[in-house]
Parts: structure tokens; sequence; C-alpha cells
């Protein structure tokens, strides 16, 4: 390679813009200074890994623990899980501007506290996913076993991470559920805001494309195919053109309800108990309970032949 | 970090609670004891990795490895294939229950026989896969070189997924084709099923959302692109309201059918020669060859100013 | 596992045979020997997060490092960042067959004046991602922070690679701009070429299935939901029935313009300033400036019930 | 770095010759083929390093694990140690060409029964190094603490790798005995025989230079001294000028044995209880319990001025 | 591997054992509980690498660190030292028994405090090693400049390490200085008590051997061979044949002695400025400035011819 | 940790000061600037290890690799050491200051053609080294097989290292060999410089405290024992007390010498074919062919109860 000693010094000039403009605006994101924990996706990634093990012992792994050390894995396991969501919660209760009713002394104290709630309910979430488990299993004619879902099924690792997202989110902890359901986003393609709130025996089939927003309601043993989207209503915007925030503007599912692919449910609108929304839809009004939409033509195409 | 000496006993009690639901439902999943091969996603991906690395040996690699060492790379690394594919393939044996025929004692040489098949028909999965990526090239208006697409398309990395995985299918491997896919489908946003039949020269264009269904049948020279589904037909459902399993559901498209964005195609219609499916259809019928589908109207929609 | 002397035989049958497959066409892509420069994903990922590191101190990065040394830190990640580039953009002229004006001699050269400028233009990055990420702080409802904005968002993640990768087209690097969207695509759902342009305060929501083209143009202040897509005409074709190559086929998108979920635009149509692109549309016509498109009727189906 | 495309047939020759070496005299060391393990001093390395936390947990590890977990770590790291153990004493027992008592087919049986014996006996060696530990702290004026003995001592490392492999050998383990000690001697200097026999409360001391025979017999509560040798006499040859093999021809020290720096002890001598041996000293006679045995002169030297 | 499912259970019995033997007598040697630092020999050898590399940069370094970066990488690595030293300096203070006049609340702060103490000692301990490399290189007829002193002497490696060691030693630090010589000692089989005090200009040739005690006083320009003992004298025991403790027991040598290959020094002899002693002596008296002394015959054999 | 903001600018300080020194005295070593080579203990480790892995393929490996892939594995593994040994042949040109007849264009080139003759003479590397395994063998009452000489052998090891380093050094490659036999002497303890001449045969026994110096000559089936010292001169010094540079200063061994522990041999001394010299003792003259020196007295001391 080429070497260019004068090169040195543009580097340096470079760096000095750059370093400025972080002076001014995007300054560093926690309140405290040097040592405090820093928000880390690969913490988080860690994190969903060690609870998904956790709950399902001898599957999410990649060595050949055998049955006699895996209670110790576990203890382990636990213990590492602990410590490194004790740190994140830390790091985003710095991070988060409006948290300021903790007192910096406290924060740490409080994130323990907060990991202890999260991992004692992990035989909770447990139970509740495994009636997801069931759910995807005998919904899907290419299941063979209970087991392939857990280790394939991008449906139930997206479930699995809002999951584990939304119960950090019901403790309080801020940014962290966020990271947790983005993650699942960029791996599954499906994008489940931690906010919503989804019953037992749901199932996501194929899922690329599928959007739950954050103040959907989702009864149990609710379906929904790739490409479905429970979004807010459009237009409806303040003065500056911006969405309105912070009032409930998603979609509530009743129990059983079946949404086939690429269909569309915008608003705070109410979908019966039972009812069956066909494929490629735009919904954007209530639908009755048991009622069954399907497309206005069976084709809605013409031959250009 | 605060520290709590009693914290240790409630973790002992969670996984406590963690095991006995493990021991009463989702036993560990191999059929053996310990010492036993374990499916291991990360295994899964280095088998696809080695595999496309033999067949375009010098592309899908990060190393500078020159042309005098690439022979002996690929002795090295064919072997590691090889060892891999077969503790993997014994994990699949021993994971699937239905797979009983196969006798404990043997599960390890007919594992080590599959894995050499697999080897033996590299060659001829290479073969394909160039005809995908002529075509790929030709079709693509913004494709520099062949080379441009077997290291950038996401198309051609779906395919090349599941080229191998229904590879593995064919020989009678279980789970382990649906992995591969699966790792495919979350790298790519493309999910074809292993079960699927797929002919030369095949091309998907962007790929976010393609759905392909296990029982599909696809001849040569087709095109597909982002948001397609080649799915089951809705509401086909048995009495407990679940889809009915193992009878061919999915379309049947013939050579050189193009299907443009975000068109779904449902149960088991046939697709001509030559056909054309426009952009954003839903199609449920059998389409003849030649025949080209377009919207119904120009632009769905109607202006609100 | 069993062993088998005579499979050594076999394997080298299998390799011999892939070898002779890729001396007759897909020869090793470099044009010159051993020792040069090899496109390398792993390589590419890591610019693109060097890059992002130097422009975003503080935020993308796992490891705790204060204040005290950030500039140090961004001292030697230049540095390497600088090195990589360099390298990639060696290896990008190798392997593009009609980049031959350059002598290969004068290749590292050209590769290291082509890493310095992009250096050079890092601030200015910065400065308009600091429009995007303004624009996707005020424009979503969820959103708590700038600062959750550039940790969380995949739209803003596509966006980071997108003007990176649109930069170093401009100044000439083959191959490499299009590695950096592929890989941006893999992690986000969001195919954004990287010969599109893109103006200041662009926000793309949830945006799993969006695709922009390559001759597409956006103006400033634009929005857009996920799966839509703006592409090329279909059926223009050539005489071989394949796409018409190199000419200006994507849309023209004004100042402000906004495009809900899942609609499509296609062809070199003007979509004015101000205009609204309601959900699940086709669109192949110019809009007016302010215009704002819906759907034909409030609900595309009809009650099965 | 310079080119040369004929250099890869050169490289191929010299290969070439070194096979045909190889194939000649030094074939590879397994009796069996492909897959059998192979003896390896990084695997015999990370055994000793097991062995010994699992004697002194809490002592001689990096990571900060805390006693919540302290068992739940041993549990795992005792299957670590097991399965390793287990594996190069099959190598070891492949290696040895004597060992053909023992069937091929029972060699992995044979080894796992050895791997559970000597794990078994681990709280007997703790026991006898308890007695080293406590009579290297009271014989050292400088020692703070009997924690400082294990983990700063090279005496006490090597006589912990030297207990090990005694233990080894006495279960009939060929070859990694000989691994461990030799090992331990790279790190400390200190090169004691695996077949020594040597009583509780041993100290070396500094201990570089230390050689300690195959035959030596060592009584409780000795102490050593660096540069001692515990030697067979010279000149015991036989015809071919070899030494003769096979019979006991190191010394026997009694208990309370004291032998300072650089002495050197030859031959089947006995050195009676309680008998100190002085520094610098070629002792080659029986020496009677109690007698304290010192330079002839005290200074074997004359000043050249 | 063969399986045996009761194995589990007399591993845990083995492991039960083992702790309750540390249970009994080694508890775990930090005084505090969870969390604190342990000392830990790989923490401990990288604080002497990062120290080694600030004080010779760009020579103690595996990584092709130009200039230009030099700088950048001094500071990181500084804070990394600065972090390893407190963090181990605090394991010190909590496994020294002796220390507990720091109650455990200041402990953190204390060490903080010495950490950076030994940060700013840096450049006087490289002015002070600059004579020891001069020196080496003016006696030694091999070397072929001062960089290939510090590149590859052991003798230069353990006068560093001693250095290091005796700095901290000086502050209170307990326990490291000791871990630091020990590693040194195996590294280069030159066992440096850190008590011991070394004045500047030293040189140690070859070394495998030399052993200098704890209260040994070392004047200027003093070169020492290898297998050299700067001991205590033998036989001052107390009452339980144990040596006494705490009191000047080693040799003070003036300023520009020489001592040769295998020569032992013992008990607090004075050995005069500019003295020599030959090779394998044995010295306990007094010896004059300016005295040599030489062995009292020219050979010490007789021939068995 | 407690934080302390003022920190960062006193370790900027402390940074600065030891800059200074170094660009007084100890500037960058390489003559060249930024992307130079630097001379790298751990490819200098690295390069030891590939030959001997090249010399005895299936023993100094850890992996299990089998027969199939030797012949591969041997091809690459040349090829990095091809590329290791010119890169750090390269930085010891660059490093020499009296190297200065090669000019800097030419140091690549001429540094990659002293690689290619090293790699050359492998072969007879190998050679020779069997003749010291198999003298090695019949010379040692405890070797069980050649095999366990290679494997576990100081002695060996020693040889093969100073061979590899003797070789580079008749090639003109400066510093590089002298960073071999260090490397040794710590792994060893048995310090040969790459100067001295040793025929083959050769066997070094337990080894620790073993000095060959620079100008040694050792004829064929030469035996020493641990401690002994082949050394040069005391007492012969220039007008600065230095010891005298640049002629031949240490002693001749004849064929078939042996010479037993702890012995040493200064100056330039003959020792006949066939003489044996005796443990502990002091020669310095010389000795007839086929002389046996043994200790004047059988016990040099006397007993003090």
């Amino acid at each position: 390679m080429e070497k260019d000693p004068d090169k040195r010094f543009e580097i340096d000039e470079v760096i000095g813009r750059l370093c400025s403009m972080e002076d001014m605006r995007h300054v560093c994101p926690t309140r405290s200074g040097e040592g405090e924990p820093l928000l880390s996706n690969s913490a988080v990634r860690r994190i969903v890994e060690l609870a998904s093990r956790l709950m399902f012992p001898g599957f999410l792994t990649d060595s050949d623990r055998g049955p006699s050390v895996m209670r110790s894995v576990m203890t382990i396991e636990c213990h590492e899980l602990r410590g490194l969501l004790a740190s994140q919660i830390s790091a985003g209760l710095c991070f988060d501007k409006n948290q300021s009713a903790i007192p910096d002394a406290d924060i740490s104290r409080h994130a323990g506290s907060l990991a202890d709630s999260f991992i004692d309910s992990l035989p909770d979430l447990r139970h509740i996913l495994d009636t997801d488990i069931d759910a995807t299993y005998l919904g899907d004619p290419a299941a063979t076993s209970t087991h392939e879902v857990i280790i394939c099924y991008p449906g139930f690792k997206a479930t699995v991470s809002y999951r584990i997202a939304h119960r950090l989110l019901e403790l309080g902890v801020p940014v962290v559920p966020r990271m947790i359901t983005e993650q699942a986003h960029s791996d599954t393609g499906i994008d489940i805001h931690p906010g919503a709130r989804i019953g037992k025996g749901f199932v996501i089939d194929h899922g690329t494309g599928v959007v739950i927003g954050a103040t959907a309601i989702i009864g149990d043993n609710v379906k929904i195919y790739q490409g479905v989207t429970l979004g807010a209503k459009s237009f409806v915007t303040d003065d500056s053109n911006n969405p309105v925030k912070g009032i409930p503007r998603h979609p509530i599912l009743g129990n059983g309800v079946v949404v086939y692919s690429n269909s569309t449910i915008l608003g705070r609108v109410n979908i019966g108990d039972g009812a069956v929304i066909g494929g490629n839809l735009w919904v954007t009004r209530d639908v009755e309970p048991g009622e069954k939409l399907i497309q206005a033509r069976a084709d809605n195409f013409r031959s250009a032949r």
C-alpha cells in the first residue's frame, strides 16, 4: 500500500470536525461520566439468547451439553443473564432523559431489582410460549414436531423476543425492549412493538413484513400471515403534519381471529372474536364476531393478451 | 454492582421451576443420551457456507487464498463439510420421532452415507446454479457481471440455500433442510420451503417477502419479484379449523413464467408456460399459457384533494 | 464416526470436477494473481461499522470507551477504515472488467486516493444524516429520543448504509457500494440501490419490503412506509424479453412526499411536492403537487358470512 | 509481496520430499486411522488446569466466578476434565506400541474408566497437596500466606503437576504423564519424572534446574532447593555405551531430608532420615540419618588480586 | 465415547468432597463477597505487557501500528493499564489479611490512587531501564544493537519485570509484585524477589538459574551470569527448624561487581566495589573492594583414563 | 471504579514524557515508515511451529487432521510459513543497521528469496533432526519410543529451534535467528546461540541451564546434560573491561563427547573425540581424545555432625 506521511494530519482534521459536531448536539448519551455502562446491541442479543436458553433448555444451544450438566449450565447462564440485564437496564435508565425520578445513586440498585423481577417471571413467560408452540404446530401442515417449531420458526422466534421485551416494558425498563424487538425484526422481518398486548396461543406464519403497532391489542389463539400490518390510520396528523402521539391508534383483535397474508388493518377498529380477514385486504372499519371477509372479486385483474 | 447473597437461592428456585416444566413436556430432544450430536444452527450455517465455497471457489471467501492453495483449501473444507454434515444428519435422525425405521446403532453410518451422497451431487448443484446466475445477470439491467450476482444478490443466495436444502430433503434428511431455508429466510426475507420443486434458470429479484410453499412446482426460466406468495388456498381447513395436511396445495408454474411484485397466487392452480402475472394481483385460478394478467384498472385509487 | 479410507479418493474426484467447472467459466475474479486483495463481505461490514462509529462516536459501540479515550479510539479506527477501504476499493477495481482505464500499477494508489476522499466527506455525510435523525424522531409517535433513532431504527440504519454506498458510487468505486446496500437489505429488509438520489430529512418507517430502484430521485423530507416499491415499469422489455438497461426508469418524488405502506409506484413518473400516496395503491402515472391519493373504495372486500 | 507463479511447484516438490520421508519412518503415530484422537499438548495443559481448579476452587482462575456459581462451575469443568482426559488417554493407548493387550474396540471404554478413577482420586490428591502447601508456607520466610503459595510458587506448581502425572502413571496411562511433567518443566525449570515416588509435605524452593529421576524415592517433609539433581550415577553403560535401562538407579531420601542449592546426589544411595546436604556438594555415597554434610572448605577459591 | 448415566452422581459426590474440604480450610481468598475482583495471572501478565509497551513504544508489539497512530494507541493502552492495575491492586488488598488498616469502603479508591502513582513513575522506570539496556549492549560481544536487547534478551526481560514489581512493592501493593516476578521467573528462569534493591546499569547474561533474594542489595553497573545465587545462609533456623524470618539475610554487592556463572554467595556478606567473583565459587564471607576470586585450582578434576 | 475526570490530563502528561524520551534515543526501529513489517515475537513463534509441523507431520499438532487431508494441510501451512518468514526477514533487514548493502526497494524481493531458500532446506533439516531423535531415544532409558522424543523432550525442542535458527543465520537473516533461540530458551531453559555449529546425533538431557556460546563447535553424536556451560573464558576483557568481541572464544568438542551435568568448559579449548567430562567440573584446558575426567575426590564435603 502506498504511504503518505501527510495523511495523518488530514485524518486528524476530519476527526476534529466530527468531534466538534458531536460536542454540539449528539453528546455522549449517558448522563454520567467515565465507566458507566453503555447500551450494547451485542449485550442485548446475549440477553435474549440466555433467556431463551433458560426457557428451552437443551434446544437453543450449539454446544452438546448433555443432561448431566444442564442444571449447572442453567445456573451459570442465569447469573450471566442477571449481570448483563442489570447492566443494560442501568444503561437504559441513564439513557432515558425522562427517567429523572430515580437518583443517580439508586440506578444500579434499581436496575438489579428489575433484573430480578424479570428472571422471576421466566417460568410464566415459558408457560405462555408453550401455548404459542402448540398453536403453531397444530396450525401448520408442514410442522413435523413442536421441537421443530422451537428451532426453526421465525414467527416463534419473533414471539419469544416480543414476550421478553413486553415483560421488560411492563417492568418500566426503557429503550432495551425496543432494541430487543428491532433485533428480532432484523432477524425475521417481523416488527412487533413491545407495547402491543398479545394473548396466548399466538401464531405468525412465514411472517416477513408483519407490522404490529404499539397500542394494538390481540386476543387468544390469533393467527397472522406474512405481510399483515396492524397499523395506525393514515392521515391523522397534527398541525405540523406529524402523527398524533400517545393515544390508542392500532386495531383490537378478538380471540380466534385469523388474518391472511398482506392484509392491512388500520386504526382503533375492533375485529370481533372468530373473525377471518382474507388475503390482500384493506380494512379500516370494525368487523363483526365470526364475520369472514374475502376479496371483493375473485381476481382483481384482467387479461392483457 | 450491588450484592445480594440471598439472590442465589431465588435463582435456584426459578431454575427449579423451569426444569420441572421441562421434565414434563419438552424433554431433551435427542432420543439418546449424553454425548449424542445436537442440532446446531451455527453448524448448519457453516455447512451452507462450506458447500457454497466449494461450488464457487474464490468467490465466497473472506481470506485471500490465492490460486496456488485453492485446491488444498477445497480438500480440507470438503472434509470439514462431510464431518459437520454427517453430525447434523445424525442429530436430525435422532430428533425425528418418525424416523424409527433406522436402528440406533446404524444412525451414524447412515448419516455418513447420506453426507457422501450430498457431496457427490455438488457438481450437479453447481451446474444448475450456473443457469440461475446467467438468468439473473441477463434479466437485471443493474447487474454488471455474473460475479456480482454470486457475491451480492439475495435472490441468488436464497436459491443456493434452497437447492442445497432440497437435495438434502431428496436424500431423506429430516429437519436440517428446513433449518437451512429458514436461515436463508432470515438473511434475505425470501422463504422457500425445501419441498418445492424449482427448474433451472430461476430468478428472484429484490425478493423480500417472497413465500414459496412446500408443494409448489416451478418450471425452467421463471422469474419472481419481491413480495410474491405462491401459497395454499385459504379457508381449506379440517373439522378443527386447522389446514388440511399432506396434499398438493400450492401453484404449478410452467416454463418462462414471470410474476411481478407483491402478487399472490393461491391453491393448486396451473400457470401456463410463458404466462406473465402483473404486480399486486390476487390469483386463485388457472392461467393459460402465454396469458398476461394486469391490474383491472390502471390505478386503484382516487384523489382526495 | 465411521471411517472410510476409500472416501478420500471420492472427495478428490468431486473436487476435481468442481475445479474443472471453475476453470471453464467462473475463473478467479481478480484480474491479477496471488496476493491481490479479494472482495470480502466481512471487510465491507467492518467498513460500514467503522464509518458509522466515526460519525456517531459513543453510540454504535459495544465497548464502554469513556470520553477520555474517545478521540484516540477515533484516530485508530479511522486508520483502520482507511486501510480496509483502500483494500476493498482495490479489489473492486480489479474485479470490474470495465474499469480497464486504470493501469494495474496505479490501482493501489488510486484506491488509496478514493479512500481518502471518502473519509474527507464523513463530516458532510454526518450532517445530512443528522437531518434524517431529526425527521425520524419528529415523525414517529413512538420515538423517545434522537438517540433511540440512532441505536434502534432499521430505517435509519438502511439510510446510513445507503448514504455511505452512494458516496462511494459517486467517487467511482465499483461493486463495493452494492455490497454495502445488500448487507443493509439483509439486516433491515430495506433494499435501496446505491444509485438512487435521496434528499435530506429522509424517513423510512418499519421498512420491511421497501425497494428503491437505481434511477429513483427523491426530494427532501420524504417519508416512506413498509412495503413500498419505487420500481421500474413492468413489461418494458427488449427483443429478448429482458428489461431495457441504462435509461431512467424509476419514479421522481418531490419534496415532502409521503408514501404509505405497501404502495407501488412504477416507471419514470413525477410525484409532485407535498403529494401523499395512501396505502396499498398501484401508481403508474404522474401525481400533482399536493395531491392526496387514497383507496378507490374504503374497503376492497365483501363479507363471506 | 512479490509474486512468483513458479513457486507453487517448488513448494509442492518440498512437500513431496517431506512426505516421502514421513512415509518411510515416522508414520502417523496412532495405530488406527482417520478420526482417532491425537495426543495434544494443549489438551494436556487444559487437563492440568481443570484438575488444579477443581482441587483449589476460587484460586487458580482468571474469571470472577463468585461463590454462588462455584459448584455449578465445578460440575461443568469436571465433565470437561473427564471428556478431555478420556480422549487423551485413548490417544496415549493408541500411541503406545507396548499396550497391545487392550483390543482396539475396548480402548475407548478402558480410557473412560481410567479417567473416572483419576477423578475419584482428586480429593486424595488435594489432601496431600495441602500438606505441601503448609510445609512451603512454614519453611519460607518470604511467604505471606498459604494462598500466596497456591498462586505464585513455581515449586508448588511443579509438585501439583507431578502428583497429577504420578497418579495417572499409577493407573497405567502411557505418555500423558510425561507430557504433563515436561510442561511443568517448561513453566518452572523443575524436571520431576512422573515415576518418582514423593511423600507428603514436599517443598521445592526457587527450583530452577531441579532434576528428579524416574526411580527416585523421597520420604515425607523433604525440602529441596534450586539446581539440585537426584540423578543416575554416571558411567554405568552397556556394551553400546548407552545407559542401562529399567533398574533402580536414583537416590532414596528419608523423611525430613534437606538438600541445599546446586548439590548433586547420584546413584541408588540412601540419604537417611533428617540428613542435611549442604549447597554445591557432589554426593555418590550413603549418608547416615541425621548427618550434616557441608563444603570441605569454607571457600573453594583463592584471591587473584 | 461410552456413556454412563450413573457417572453423574459419582461426579457430584467427588465435587461434594472437594467442596467440603474447601469449606474447612482454604476458603475463598477474597475477604468480601460476590463480585469482588480476584487475583488473575492473565491480568497481571497483561499489566506487565502494557507497562512495557508504554515504556518502549514500537518495540514490544506484534501489530504493525505505525508512528501516526502510536500516541493514540498509547493513550488507550494507558487507560487499560490503569483499569487492570487498579482492579488487581484491589484484589491484592482484599487478599492480604494483614492489610486490615484500610476499610473495605476505601479499597477501591486507594487502589486507584496506587495505580495512578505507578503510572506517574513510568518515565522514571524507563530512564533506569535505559541504563540497563546500554550496559547489556556494551557488555555482550553478541549484541548487535540496543534494539536487539529490548526484543530478545531474557536478562533484560526479567529486569523489566523486577523493576515494575519493585516499584509496586514500594507503593505498598501486596501479592501482585510477587506474581509479576514469578511470571518472569517462569519465562526466563531468572528469579528476582521484588524486595531486592538493584542499582542502575544492571546486566544478567543468559540468566537461567539466577536467584536473587528478598533482602539483597545490588549497586550500580553490576553484572551477573547464569546460575548465580545471592541467597540466605543455610542452617540459620529457629527452634522448629524453619528459617528465621524478617531479618536482612542476603548479600550486599557494591558498584561494578561481576559474578560469573554458577557461583553462590550466601548470607549478609559485603562484596566490595569492583570485586570480581569467578565462576562456580561458593562464597560466604566478605570480599574486599577490587578483590578478584578464582577457583582454588585451575581444574577440580583428575583423569580416570 | 472511582472516576477522576482530571486523570485524563495526567495520563496525557505521562505519555508526553514517554514520547519525548522515545524521540530522543529509541526511535521506531524500522528504517522506513508507515506500513513496514515489524519484528513480531508471535510471528516468529508461528514460524517455528509451522516449520516443525512440516518436518514432523502428524505429530506437533493439536487438531485431529487425519492422513487424508495431511498433504493439503501441509501445502497451506507451507504457504503461510513462506509469507510469515518473508515478512519477518524483511523486518529483520530493516531493523539491522549494518545491512545497508541492500537497497530499500530490493528488501522485499530479497526476503522472499531467503524464505524460499529456507523452505528448500526443510528436508535436509528433517534429515539431521532424525539423527537427533534416534540418538535421544537410544541414549535415554526412560524414552519409550522415538515418537515420545518428538512430543515431550525439551532437549529435542531446543535442538529443533537451534537448527532452524542456525539455517536462517547461514542464509544471512539478521535478528530473527536470535529471537528463535531465545524463545526456545524461555520454553526449555536451554540457551543455544544460533551461531554455534553442531553435528548430527546431538542429545541434550533434561537441559535446564545449558548454555552454548556463539562460536562453539560441536561434533557428531555429542551428549550434554543439564546445567552445562560451553562458555567464553572469563577475565578476557578490553580496556573498558568489556569482553573482547568477534573472535573464536568458545570450546570445540569432538565426535562422541559426553559432558555430564553442571560442568563448565570455558575458552577456545579442544575436547578430543570420545572424551567424557564428569559432572560438576570446571574445565579450562584441552582434553585428550578418549580422556575421562572425574571429580578430584569422590566427595567434596565433610560431615558437620
